[in-house]
């Protein structure tokens, strides 16, 4: 057990805010990272399956990262610009442009917002509803978008919710792919409600979905199913919005999580591992018909984190100008599928959940699924839950973890599994 | 004139959204920046009076926080944690708590939200909503409160409020003082408006104000009209949020703008300056009895920078620790204050708007300030206009320009207002 | 063809509201009517099956409750009392106690409110808030529920929701009996939505449906379907509200159109054929325990309608006093299925609609569905049309219509039918 | 002290909701009424200054009204026809047009609405936002125009606010005349917050005004103020909506209330006294060019109450086709005034409110006035109290009442407000 230095712990208890959260199931103070391992205060190295949500795919402190930001701060380079045209913005647009839109045939425009997913959500929904007149956005069960109101009212978590304090407003939510069973198609049953004209969910300006829902329980929609919303979407004149700020930057396996999906996006929110280095960076892809806001019609003073363009300029042209990293990641979700399997067989009733590096098992209970974390912890892995009860064990590891390293994680989670599985066992009996 | 390289341009018009807007006004591309210079791509160099909307107070690359932070990356520091415990964020709070709460006898809870100053104040509407169970806010003509929707719903901008797509709802809208004329005591209308059962204002759960509204156009509110709205608040059972996201951090001559104003507010929004190197940073204080969020309950993923923990340390201690950055705060402001006069003079009904560093001169005419401004970047100077209709040019310069430099700036500010004037009243004749 | 009197005509097109509706299907200008039939200015007598939609389910000018109503008004009785005690109202709610409430166990209180079907549901919606302390209603596709505010929001129609002007809010659409076909069970998605603590469906203060709906197409639910629904109701802490205007009083065969179906509502509102006369009266039933409204707390000028009362006892009495009525309704029932067979025979894929005596058929077309009761009308038939594209004929006879007229009107309606799909068929050819 | 039946009595306490209110103040059960004077079960005869609330401005059972009602309810005269063109209605409005709206030279159109005054202000907010594309409504302080939640938006009183349950939007509330001292202009004070891009004030599609506020407390605005708000309407592209419900039909003098003001609003709501025999009724004029309603597209089973127009017609032929009552009511409204005065002198304090017949006195307290009112209805006198905290004894006399039985009325009014003055006074001695 990890005895962090009382003098930090009782800064956070006299200072910090109840709100805090995760530092609550990590209760130690970390101090330094690198790759997919942290370290703290008490020298204590721990495998990070959590990768700050998906905000850390490239590991910590990567070294070409590193160098690079370190050189453009060393060098005087602009910090903050708001959105005035910088060097470095232009660069990253460049290096976007070239290796992540013209070779996926995307034309989207590039907007900056405010450097968080939420943020970029509240972009995505008001540029919508702007292009079409219409206030309504079909948003689904167990998606998770943020939670400022705008935002809020797209996310389905009713303990978020419950903490709006307004009416939220603007958002109708549909069941998502396999919500009521594999045998009742929701995307028809989307279109029903939006053909019939007394179904009393009004004409929608966009539809909001992830891929595969993160924080949701790794609900992992269908290639069908998406291309039956989209379709549902074009049909009703809605914009569809992919929010790809946790399943995006390669998590599933490709750059976008909806690229082989046979889907084109309206809009994409991207945020969380966008920098590369986990610097606060949000924006919005908006395809070139639909970017009718005017001048900082919506804005914010940090629209523009200099720094992580300096750092997402490395990770697009280290990891995305050409395929040798994205065929690693179909290996390393092989060698994820197999040790969740194996996880699987542990628990009566577990399934697996997810698609590509974004896997986890549903464990069928919070309670146990946080047990499982827990103990996985004090062997040293840090790893997490989602789900709307946490009954999903979530393994969102750095993409470019070793495979050595992945694996002795990997074997942590089963221990702590099999730990927690064997004591209830004998608690039972 | 700047010539910027057209290949860089050419990528914004590309694949930058239509919604950019500070760079068409300073339509240059730049490239490094150090104290209050900024430096083009051409190698231009011009004197920073915008100072990122007053998120550079300290100026640009200040060479401590540069130190401090490539010590911090080179180290393997921690870039993001979530909210987890690091040695960075202790070391900022309790810097934070001795340097800035403690002297101020201000037993307020730091809040980290996503760095965004709309989303603090969406946390900030939040709680106060949940520590009273009222839905109400009151908010401010010509406040400014972010673009988010909740945030929206108490910024004042119609250009702003006209882009949510949705009814905004929850807040009602007071006038500020002097909003109609300085015989009218709005504080005292405010109190008959709560007071009143059958005023169809709700009671309200928080009442939100800036100290002197930045992008409104440098209202700046007395410390008697402050007393009496927070005593307003008091008795009608609302919390007080000052959000000081743009008057805070030494912008008013003291750490918070309220500071001289005999009031405590329940609640504090800081964003912008108090990272100190322009990074993404956003926080909330808010007093023990009202930190009532439980864990996570407003949340996201970026709600600790750790690199801006590590320069807004470096400010905290290098500005704050004792008195001597404060008192140079009042004879800049003596200078500043001294070269606007100067500039209310060449305008016929111009008027002197603001308080501390954060002063400026309402022109009259949106149009006029504008020509100023963009006279103003030919001669080398970077100032923006605010207020409903642009109208008045305001000075955000760094905190910590040199006397000298400063003086440099307010003559080029001068020189081009007289420019214009003169050519005006030509055009006159 | 009718030949109104154009004097008449004239004072309408000059000055009635572009709002009117009815007349424009139905144009000529009524001047008097009797049981189940109307007389034009023009002398002309028309069948009535549109029964003032639902409102006159004893017929017109009844020969009891005339004489009763010019007993009261040439006694002096009151016709306006506000909410104040009247004899009129105490006979009334002794009548309703004695013959409507106890023989079917009904402990439920008696609010009159405002003199719509809208206002009760208004007064039904804020008292399910009130109870639960929470905001979200559920209401169901195709239900209609009017057209204020409140209840707009609960309404499905998108041409009356077209018209809020503001965003309806407050209320969660849900597939009502049937929206998905039969093979699914949308009670069980129900009962998800409101388990999933992520689904984004925030806890309910109540369900609102319609056992049939009325102006969304003849759906009738089915009997397991409204206990499976009252039992999510329960689960979940949400009260169940029927809103029986338009079903009720004897519409469905029995006074509640419920009654039959193992349910008891918490909250019943009934509206159109209470007062018996056509006269605007509106009520809720609320169980004494939801009785939590303060005085005037849900106010309205006219929530007490002394001739209604005057009326409505007397329907009572005279109906409801004992089976006899009740029994007829069957004979009725069974007349107007058989006849409505034959208008399904006529028409390739329609389908029979609705329950008791609220039938129609579907003739899977608007235009073919307006073409019937236009041909109807010209035939001495007045009959409407309902559901979301107006293609279902929907017969709403009074109850009290006498066999042999009611038979004739069916057989003007089948010669209508048969009329225009001869000629639809010979245009075909 | 009355002793009603207690049969009667019991009824209403076992079965009506405890939203019933007039009734707790005057405990009796009346049964019928004529002119100005109600008979309660008892035999005791009471001088009615209620009025139905202004419901009943030409008494009780008027003779003409009773005559002409009876004969159409014995001819089967229609009682209800929906929306359809009846002989009835065209008499209405033929009367409503060559005496009422052709004199005043008005082109409105008539929309009857639901039959209720919360009906008629939600169809007038409705078309206001559909003619002008606008959300926003402004309404004032102490503004009452009903309790459906779109009219409750633009109430001021929070005790039927508070009762919402769910967020009311789409309205900005403004200071009504003279509401914060008569030194400050609240009509130049909305034209400022409309002129002023960054009030946070949205455009509005209308703003909603009663010339006397009938619950608020009987304030009267000046002729002066209702011009400028109306040319402040203009100048914003806002309709002006008089909600004349209580303030209309004769209450101050003339038959609208706006009549002398020199104001022509766009939207004109009225009820209550429409129908003349306090049967529901409610309509909305509109100016044609704002006659934009599609058909039903708001709608309602009674937004025709054919017996009322019965009665209307009579009211406008009776009282309206030539100046006698009208001149009438200058005198009484001097009789009037002159009692009220005397009302004044004996309370310390105290101000004359209203204008016309819609005259009351502030006594300064909620408790003192209802004490007056209770002591008043037990020496045989029906008055009742307004204002946000009850503090005004307002006198809503039927405008038909002769003078011997008017003053004979205010004198009750007189002693029993000497009475509870004096008995107050020795218990402070």
């Amino acid at each position: 057990m990890p005895t962090a230095k009382s003098a930090e712990i009782s800064v956070f208890k006299r200072r910090e805010s109840e709100a805090r959260s995760y530092c609550r199931g990590f209760d130690t103070v970390f101090t330094r990272a690198s790759g997919s391992e942290m370290t703290d205060i008490n020298g204590r190295d721990y495998i990070d399956f959590l990768a700050g949500c998906s905000s850390l795919n490239y590991g910590h402190n990567d070294a070409d990262m590193k160098a690079a930001l370190i050189e453009h701060i060393s060098a005087d380079g602009m910090a903050h610009a708001l959105d005035l045209h910088t060097d470095t913005k232009a660069a990253f647009l460049d290096a976007f442009e070239t290796h992540i839109l013209e070779p996926r045939d995307m034309d989207h425009r590039v907007m900056f917002t405010g450097p968080t997913g939420a943020n970029a959500v509240e972009a995505a929904m008001k540029i919508a509803r702007k292009v079409t007149g219409r206030t309504n956005i079909i948003a689904f069960t167990n998606g998770f978008h943020g939670v400022t109101a705008g935002a809020l009212a797209a996310t389905g978590n009713n303990y978020h919710r419950g903490a709006a304090g307004v009416t939220l407003n603007g958002v109708t939510r549909m069941p998502y792919d396999n919500f009521i069973g594999s045998e009742i198609d929701t995307a028809d049953y989307l279109d029903a409600m939006l053909t019939d004209r007394s179904s009393g969910v009004d004409a929608p300006a966009a539809i909001i979905l992830e891929t595969v829902q993160g924080e949701g329980g790794l609900n992992a929609a269908s290639p069908e199913w998406l291309r039956q919303v989209a379709d549902v979407a074009k049909r009703h004149g809605a914009l569809l919005i992919v929010d790809d700020i946790q399943a995006g930057c390669g998590r599933c396996g490709t750059f976008f999580s909806f690229e082989d999906m046979g889907i084109v996006p309206d809009i994409v929110t991207l945020a969380k591992s966008i920098s590369g280095f986990g610097l606060p960076m949000a924006l919005m892809l908006v395809r070139p018909q639909h970017d009718v806001f005017g001048p900082a019609e919506h804005n914010g003073t940090f629209r523009g984190n200099t720094h992580a363009f300096v750092t997402a300029k490395v990770t697009i042209e280290k990891f995305w100008s050409d395929d040798t990293f994205q065929e690693g990641l179909g290996k390393k979700a092989e060698i994820l599928t197999e040790a969740l399997r194996n996880l699987v067989d542990l628990v009566p009733g577990a399934r697996l959940k997810g698609r590509g590096l974004m896997l986890g098992v549903d464990v069928g209970c919070g309670h146990l699924a946080g047990e499982i974390c827990a103990r996985a912890f004090r062997k040293g892995l840090i790893i997490e839950t989602s789900g709307s009860e946490g009954q999903v064990v979530k393994v969102l590891a750095p993409l470019t973890t070793p495979e050595q390293q992945f694996r002795k994680g990997l074997n942590i989670l089963l221990d702590a599994a099999r730990d927690v599985t064997q004591s209830t066992r004998f608690a039972a009996e």
